[in-house]
């Protein structure tokens, strides 16, 4: 049996959410690609940087907007391995991504098909075109692992 | 004709705005207050700074984090001149911020009070205590300077 491969964008979050566990991190990563090219990756990181705005996606869109040089992310994609909470959402929409891809769903914290459900409300910025799925299996694994050597 | 003086921290924050205003960005100015110290104060940055992410709140919070040296801002207060959008109620939950107090309502992009109500959501994860109102005209007052002469 062969497993259908993740695009590497997935696979490349994935790797940021590993070692995010390995650091004590909640295991979540993300990465924005423009016109092809990953242009920043991104572990979350809140408890090692003192920084409660530090997720992965957050990161992610910083990096990318900092190597780019401009404000917007118009035209970009961000992969991540967890559905967005409002704050990345919220960011999501400010940076004007224009594909949202996320693997596992979060019932407690996200906002995109969870909660708030953000990108449906009327007043959003903008609205990404959104695809779920792609590794959810791997992504939640990896939550279901760090929570259980937590407890 | 005497007008009631405004809260030290909102007024520092009104400063920030008109400091974002003259820099070219959407003047909103934001303050942070643990046990009664001022711990950060920021302007909106995100044209300056290349990040989609820098609003006012957004970088009072993580300076504040920063200078304490921890991810949580329990029992601190966060000042700003416009009500908070997703993306940055979002991070006030993230950070539990004790107390809320915003000058201006924006019914466009809030999100305290408009559109998802973050705080008002089953799913948030943190309710802080709100005050608004301090500081409205003034707050507003600049919002509209600065859009009209960008007309």
């Amino acid at each position: 049996m062969t497993r259908w491969p993740l695009p590497e964008p997935m696979a490349l979050a994935l790797d940021e959410a590993m070692q995010a566990a390995r650091a004590g991190e909640v295991p979540v990563g993300a990465v924005v690609v423009c016109d092809g090219e990953i242009v920043a990756r991104a572990a979350n990181s809140p408890r090692r940087s003192h920084d409660p705005t530090a997720h992965a996606e957050i990161r992610a869109l910083r990096l990318a907007a900092s190597a780019l040089g401009r404000e917007r992310l118009d035209g970009c994609e961000l992969w991540v391995t967890l559905e967005p909470c409002a704050m990345c959402a919220g960011a999501i929409a400010h940076a004007r991504i224009a594909r949202l891809y996320y693997a596992a769903t979060d019932p407690k914290g996200g906002a995109v098909e969870h909660g708030p459900r953000l990108f449906e409300q009327a007043t959003t910025l903008h609205r990404p075109e959104i695809y779920t799925g792609m590794g959810e299996a791997e992504a939640a694994e990896l939550l279901r692992a760090f929570f259980k050597q937590r407890r």
